[in-house]
């Protein structure tokens, strides 16, 4: 079994080690632009530079080491006909749960605030916020949405999903659908984006949806730049109608120099690292899977190209 | 029934409120210096004022309206000879859970050195720690501190919890007593102490002790500024030994304004406002402890004074 294998940060070695741990069967050949490259039977990669798709010709399924495939799904047609699988949590969830977690108790319990007031040397307690105006909403309630939801549920935040399809979360009011959208995002202090990038979801979060969340409400970005339309979200923030927001991702990533949120102290930038894929956990989990394709079997997380992921 | 009410901040008219609704057949008395009063049947304060002692000959019981009475002990034997009461959670474990969890994820995710390198401008992302380097141990395993062993659990940090008498904690190495300090310390890279100060505990955590935390260690301290040697814990950190500290207590609280902490930016300071007492909580719970009190019942929560809490 032959394993073609892309790195966008070209970065091989921990990866070859774990595919030799877990799946010591495969010949893991890397991917280079130019290097001749005999047929492989399944592709493992995030992003694919566009020179691979001609040594994608005969694979059998193509892996995603992230848990979106929207740069995958990109090439559309020029993919070869055949699964696309990504990846499930793989240590991604605990991640997200930290990342948003942190972002919403720091929001709530005004540690920014209680920053800028330490650093004057005053010693000063500010009104506290109330949990009960501070409802937490989570736009994708998939793997990593419930992971995160399970975190906040312990600290007892009013919380309300939204998903494509019906949901039901204990303790969760849930929201399913386009229909049901202003009604999810209406009053929420927090909204955390965690939904795939599809054609249906990008530039979810404009101006008149920012608009429905609470005055003073914030939104934690951890999914894509594309469905947050960043001009608007500055502009709220500007006005002072909405509080803050906390962004790993960006349309651009790196995030320009010149790019207005490096200049706006209510943005708080990371550069993408809410959730790192764990090389480990999504080897074993590649591999499992693989083995599972090589006895006919079916595999879970094969992404639905008509919706995107 | 006839209740003395005494309040530092001055401020009542919640309290009344909360006790004209959870127990409207009491007559609440606020205690003001030199004013006269009736004799009470019980008492409701924090921190007493050394004239509140006369008025205090004739209850029957103490209520403290915080966890911690190491303030009202220290009275000693002016204190008359009946139960003092102290206050079991009443909404103050969710809060010392959120303010503890915060401080965690924000040291292991390294969000501190994220914000100095995006106020730079920079788009870098830095090494991950590795959560097996990352043991966290709690002082003090009682109502709160198992609350906020309950929060961290669900991210998978390795746990330690110590306490005076032996305990079981699903999934926390459990140390107790004096001879099992050391191995608790010993390589944590978080310490977080939930303690009540008593003549045991003064000074717990002084040079020696700290010097036992891993290489890079943080302490967090959410009880009272007396358990930790101040100085010891600034001349680790200046060295380099230890990496941080987030501190809500200290031993003279308002900070004064020359202390060095306030110059350390590896110090987080917070004005003692991990866990406020609820009014709302603290009231409804003296509440029914007094009326079981009257109908002769045993309450819960009775402090120890050998013990100090």
């Amino acid at each position: 079994m032959r394993i073609l294998l892309h790195r966008r940060d070209g970065v091989y070695e921990d990866w070859l080690a774990a595919f030799a741990h877990y799946l010591p069967e495969a010949q893991v050949v890397v991917w280079e632009e130019g290097k001749a490259i005999d047929p492989c039977d399944y592709a493992v990669l995030f992003v694919p530079p566009p020179g691979i798709l001609a040594d994608l010709a005969k694979v059998k399924a193509i892996f995603c080491t992230g848990a979106g495939v929207d740069a995958l799904l990109k090439l559309g047609e020029q993919l070869p006909p055949v699964p696309i699988v990504r990846l499930a949590d793989a240590g991604m969830g605990v991640q997200m749960a930290e990342y948003v977690t942190h972002a919403v108790l720091r929001y709530y319990r005004r540690f920014d605030d209680y920053q800028v007031v330490a650093r004057q040397g005053l010693w000063e307690q500010l009104p506290a916020y109330d949990k009960q105006d501070f409802t937490v909403g989570v736009l994708g309630a998939g793997a990593l949405g419930s992971h995160v939801i399970g975190a906040l549920r312990h600290f007892g935040f009013p919380l309300r999903a939204w998903s494509r399809t019906p949901k039901d979360l204990s303790g969760v009011a849930c929201y399913h659908g386009p229909a049901q959208l202003d009604s999810f995002l209406q009053g929420l202090r927090v909204v955390v984006c965690m939904l795939p990038l599809t054609p249906d979801t990008a530039n979810l979060l404009d101006r008149a949806r920012l608009s429905l969340l609470a005055p003073g409400g914030y939104v934690i970005n951890v999914a894509r730049g594309g469905l947050l339309a960043e001009p608007d979200l500055l502009a709220l923030i500007t006005a002072g109608q909405l509080a803050g927001a906390t962004l790993d991702v960006f349309r651009n990533e790196p995030l320009p120099p010149q790019h207005p949120f490096w200049q706006e102290p209510r943005i708080t930038i990371t550069p993408h690292i809410s959730a790192l894929t764990l090389c480990r956990e999504a080897v074993e989990q590649i591999s499992g899977k693989i083995r599972a394709m090589a006895r006919g079997e079916l595999v879970a997380d094969i992404v639905n190209r008509t919706l995107g992921y």
